[in-house]
């Protein structure tokens, strides 16, 4: 068996996974607030009592994979984490070794262990060269090149922000017209607002009492699903931007499959379609070159935890 | 010995190299007009006579390697062209059976193969994750990735067409805004002559005879060097552009170092350093990350080739 724990941004979860993929123990702790910084003192103390509480369920000496949404280098230290900045600069491995008691931990980018487990055991297992993105607030990615995950020199696969339109929105990483602030849910979120300012979604509006200010992305998906017109045509965009990124990564990379999950994922019916015919017309020779399937990811919000348990089994 | 070939656009350069990266014999033929489509016999002709003068030279049952310049599959088929449509569709392993008298054949991307040239004994030695790019009249590029260049399903690379700006100028390719449209040979010519035509690059257009339609990239880069200021600040603009996709390249890829070969690598002095200063400026967290070097090509014109034969020994 392998332990994996995901930090996400309110909660940390940990799992206890044996090599059929199947979970024998689950542990659940708060996220601590990300106030001052503190060296990852706290983020520390909470990972350790989600791995007391595993080790009391089920007493293993499995090795430890640990993902954080940030950028890792070297398998355990996070050097940048613009969402937990409180544990910027942390060395898991430091702070965790009173609890490993030993055990071999390795520590990654969340998106990738995401990547990771949808390549082993998930939508993308068998392509030897895959893409995994994860919408949600911004975009996440993890990449298999050749059968295995890649970080360059620790950052890859941070595409979100890629820069897809050099005089677009305002991006908080201080950039312009990244990819993010389109193909996500919150992009989702932009787009729908823009939308209703300038007079569309009309009866979702009047829904919301007039305001267009109040549209989210999740009355979009909502009228969608419900067949209303303009919704759907919102979709058809929210499809087309992500076409237009993963056209761009096509171009780079040349994945034979490109899986989409995240926040998203639950209504990936709704754009997924969209994106796939525009993509077809974006990129250059598309009927000569080999398909790009695009999926729905097989794994939901614990594929994080999933991948950091087969990430350790590999690694250590 | 191996032999290495590379298909360029006027002319076919053929080469044995030595294991210590020694030209042993040399021998050139014009390639063939690419007028209509044959299945490659002009072509297959043209390299056959050129492996003969090789073979005649210095008798060898080195393995060939061949570049060519458009996309390959399975090491052996060119599926597609723009730039040599007449061999569109081509089987360079059937097509070069008889003059091959039984050596391994491997053909790859023009561009792959100076990216190899370039890791394996050039300016990208020693890293583990590079990016090699080739400014001429577009952007051609090859990728290492843990060492060793990848091609994803055979189209990796083709970063030239990676769209920067959703509502940019128009592509031959059928997209807007790709970034070849800016940072290559023919995007400083357009870059240079939308400037003139706004006023500016004054004494350029002056010594051209007044007309801003005639300005060229050269003659940008030739003023530059002669220290007028307009031609460095559009060569400053260029080197902006660079910058601006080597950082997409980066979130995506995060290599250590990017090599700037191609027709503008005799000028590299003039828009490297600043394409440098402008990448720190337009990567988010360029401060914790690991640094990312720009460095021009070690290899010139003949690095297709020399890629060719260092990728024969190594695949063969």
């Amino acid at each position: 068996v392998a332990v994996g724990v995901d930090v996400g941004g309110s909660k940390i979860l940990g799992l206890v996974v044996d090599p059929a993929g199947e979970v024998l123990a689950r542990a659940l702790r708060a996220t601590p607030g990300s106030s001052s910084p503190d060296g990852g003192e706290a983020l520390g103390k909470a990972i350790a009592e989600v791995l007391n509480d595993l080790d009391g369920q089920l007493s293993s000496t499995a090795a430890v994979g640990v993902g954080l949404p940030g950028l890792v280098i070297g398998r355990r230290r996070l050097v940048y984490a613009p969402h937990l900045r409180s544990a910027q600069g942390a060395d898991l491995a430091s702070l965790l070794a009173p609890v490993l008691r030993g055990r071999t931990l390795v520590v990654a980018n969340d998106a990738d262990l995401a990547a990771l487990a949808e390549h082993r055991a998930g939508a993308a297992c068998g392509h030897s060269d895959a893409l995994v993105l994860t919408l949600g607030t911004g975009i996440g990615s993890g990449l298999i090149v050749d059968g295995e995950l890649r970080v360059g020199s620790g950052f890859a696969g941070e595409v979100g922000h890629m820069v897809v339109d050099v005089d677009g929105p305002r991006c908080p990483c201080g950039a312009r017209g990244c990819w993010e602030r389109f193909a996500s849910g919150s992009g989702l979120g932009r787009l729908a607002r823009e939308a209703a300012m300038a007079g569309r979604l009309v009866s979702l509006v009047d829904g919301l009492g007039g305001d267009p200010e109040l549209v989210r992305g999740e009355d979009v998906t909502t009228a969608a699903a419900a067949g209303d017109p303009e919704a759907c045509s919102l979709l058809d965009e929210l499809g087309w931007w992500l076409a237009s990124g993963i056209a761009n990564l096509v171009c780079v990379l040349d994945p034979s499959v490109v899986v989409v999950g995240g926040g998203l994922a639950g209504v990936t019916p709704l754009f997924l379609p969209a994106a796939e015919r525009h993509l077809a017309t974006l990129l250059e020779a598309s009927a000569l070159r080999p398909a790009i399937e695009l999926r729905s990811a097989a794994f939901g919000a614990e594929a994080g935890a999933v991948g950091a348990s087969i990430f350790a089994r590999e690694v250590a």
